[in-house]
């Protein structure tokens, strides 16, 4: 991918582990255990080869596992808030009958996929995980339940893609890979860019977020040519029933710059696979690190970012950056209050500015009228959303924008392995 | 003042010539001469006096002068822009006799008013100031009229206030030294302050620069306490007719706060005494040094700053200060476009983000729509600020929002000198 060499979390250079198509044909013929994958670990597998979680090269051992729920840091001092594992039951292993020094084949969708170096095979505390990442062991938590699934063995070790996947419509053309994404930045002439979190369909306080994250991170820089641009970074990952479905969201994200509502030189709509954890002020954390590697200079952070229930205060994730030294996180927090639809100024407006006492965005009501298919008033949701939204639901949702039982079983995947070739 | 320790432009410490009443009733007995003096001369030296102009102690001599129009300099090195002159005709120096070495008693209002040491009497070619600070010698621009109107020689020195005046309503509760504005920023807790510097009734599109200037002004500080502060500091000096009325200005402007379109803790209007040399650029970093002395560590530059006419490009006063050394100017700029009501968006928005075509805010417009009465939309101008202009209309302005000969002839002035006790 070019000669231009290129820095990631920690300082280090960003990790790409991806085997050229004559060295994976050759490894694929060596390997004897094939071990098949799905769901998170496939994604993670993705994460870890194209470098979103740079300066990590595998899946954890011990010793790192240890050193995030103790520190929040990798064993070598950097900063990193949520344990990266691959879980295996005991069965799986001797019937694989996997060791530590083995490399093993990762199959998905039967194709091969990716190695994985067995360096160590452990069990650890799952409430330990639970208790210092989520601050709960209570499986409600939809963090803990994740923790309470994994089987009871973690293998730590490097990984390397060997059979890239083609990501599948409409998730195709937002997805840039971390290289990808700085080439991006550097033809848009972008010197400053914010990082927009979002698991949503956005209505106008989304917006009007991202356009005071925009300005809040253009700050003092000169105005002549736009060097400043805003990324809408979408979680793609496993869904929750009365989630909006993803291509909803990743669709309707980028119809706010296809309909004007952002310049197209300010702003574009990127996805990252990941599955949610939850984690509240340890996730903002973790999508710091996930946007420094894409590129990004700056991360907006609002009320209750990656909260769940009441586990954690409406501005924790804001707090947990006071003990994080500004050296080891190369990415700047922009923290936002919120923004609201004001009926006497008439508009949307920030709650850090405005005297009134306007209506707080529900999104449980902006969600009621839109399942009861009604358009609400463009100063709240864009009428070109509220459109796209609707085709969405008939086009991806099996009628409904929101995840139901058949879409959780129907949808079909983000990205496809192909067969290899050969 | 306190025994604080107060940093003004430059790095000096704040000047402050005031002379305590003792001190100010021996001087006044034991001056001879007396020359009276009036509008832009007492506004300067209330200026001078109070910091406004810090580090400069008096009106500039021949080295001064010269320095700020070839290099933007005072002959220290400090950044300076524009001249202050203390100009005087031949015939006043001779009848008054005035000499190099004298002190003289400064009179306003037939009221001892502060003391001018004269240590330089010079001549000086205005072609050369005009040329140098406003790039023309045209009549017509308003600055080199004035220029032109100065008398024909100059005296340079100190200048020290015997008998600070009594700010006349509305004007007295906006009337905010250096150092009681420090102060005051103090007591709120601002560690960051923007200005915005205003000669306008404000319509949405000022209230919305105010508010992109108040975000990228507090980029990424903290939300948990109102640490970000907006002052309007309105330039009260020579009117022009159809010009706003002052009175309708710094209250309509105070009236956003008190209507509640900014929060009482993040927002506060303020005066400073100057008269307009519309300079465009070089007027732009001198507001940028009054508001330094003000304790602010932000301006505001839009579009058109102190222009006039076709003098200046819309954006020459924010290419200015590329010419500027960082360490030259402790105050930090911050560069706006315009915001613009957008149908499209339904609301105003920002021609930095906004893809539509809006409708840029026509001050003509809507100063038509204000003459004729008509409430417009509080999308574009807010009722309460409506309402007031009315107010004003009829307290100050003789029937009219917008400045007559009837205004120019009869309005009060702004600061009145009370009789010199014992």
């Amino acid at each position: 991918m070019g000669t231009d060499v290129y820095i990631g979390h920690g300082g280090k250079e960003l990790v790409e582990r991806i085997s050229g198509p004559d060295e994976a044909k050759e490894k694929v013929k060596n390997l004897k255990i094939k071990v098949p994958i799905s769901g998170q670990i496939s994604r993670e597998v993705l994460d870890i080869a194209y470098g979103w979680f740079s300066p990590i090269e595998g899946f954890m051992g011990r010793a790192d596992v240890e050193s995030v729920c103790n520190q929040m840091k990798l064993s070598d001092g950097t900063v990193w808030p949520i344990p990266i594992v691959f879980d295996v039951s005991e069965e799986e292993i001797s019937d694989y009958g996997i060791k530590e020094g083995d490399t093993i084949l990762l199959t998905y969708q039967n194709q091969p996929y990716a190695t994985l170096e067995v360096e160590e095979i452990y069990s650890f505390d799952k409430q330990k995980i639970n208790q210092d990442v989520y601050g709960t062991t209570e499986d409600k938590h939809p963090g803990v339940k994740r923790t309470n699934a994994f089987k009871d063995k973690f293998i730590g070790g490097k990984v390397t893609l060997i059979n890239p996947p083609k990501i599948n419509p409409p998730f195709d053309e937002f997805f840039f890979p971390p290289k990808v994404m700085r080439k991006k930045f550097k033809e848009k002439g972008w010197e400053r860019i914010v990082a927009h979190q979002t698991r949503n369909v956005p209505h106008t306080g989304h917006e009007w977020l991202m356009k005071h994250a925009w300005i809040a991170t253009h700050g003092d820089m000169k105005i002549e040519k736009t060097v400043t641009g805003i990324i809408v970074n979408a979680i793609i990952g496993e869904k929750r029933k009365g989630d909006y479905i993803d291509e909803a969201i990743v669709l309707c994200q980028d119809m706010l710059r296809k309909a004007g509502y952002f310049r197209d030189d300010v702003h574009m709509t990127s996805i990252t696979f990941w599955d949610m954890r939850y984690a509240g002020p340890r996730e903002a954390v973790f999508h710091a690190i996930l946007r420094t590697n894409l590129g990004l200079t700056h991360h907006m952070f609002g009320r209750d970012h990656a909260g769940v229930g009441s586990y954690y205060g409406p501005y924790d994730a804001h707090r947990i950056f006071d003990k994080i030294p500004k050296e080891d996180l190369s990415i700047t927090p922009i923290f936002v209050t919120e923004w609201w639809f004001c009926p006497t100024c008439g508009e949307v407006t920030c709650s850090s500015l405005c005297g009134h006492k306007p209506q707080r965005f529900s999104g449980t009501v902006i969600r009621s009228i839109i399942q009861d298919g009604v358009k609400p008033t463009r100063l709240i949701f864009r009428p070109e959303v509220f459109d796209l939204v609707m085709e969405c639901a008939e086009k991806y949702g099996f009628g409904s924008p929101f995840v139901t039982d058949e879409y959780l079983e129907k949808k079909p995947d983000r990205f496809t392995v192909p067969p290899m070739q050969g």
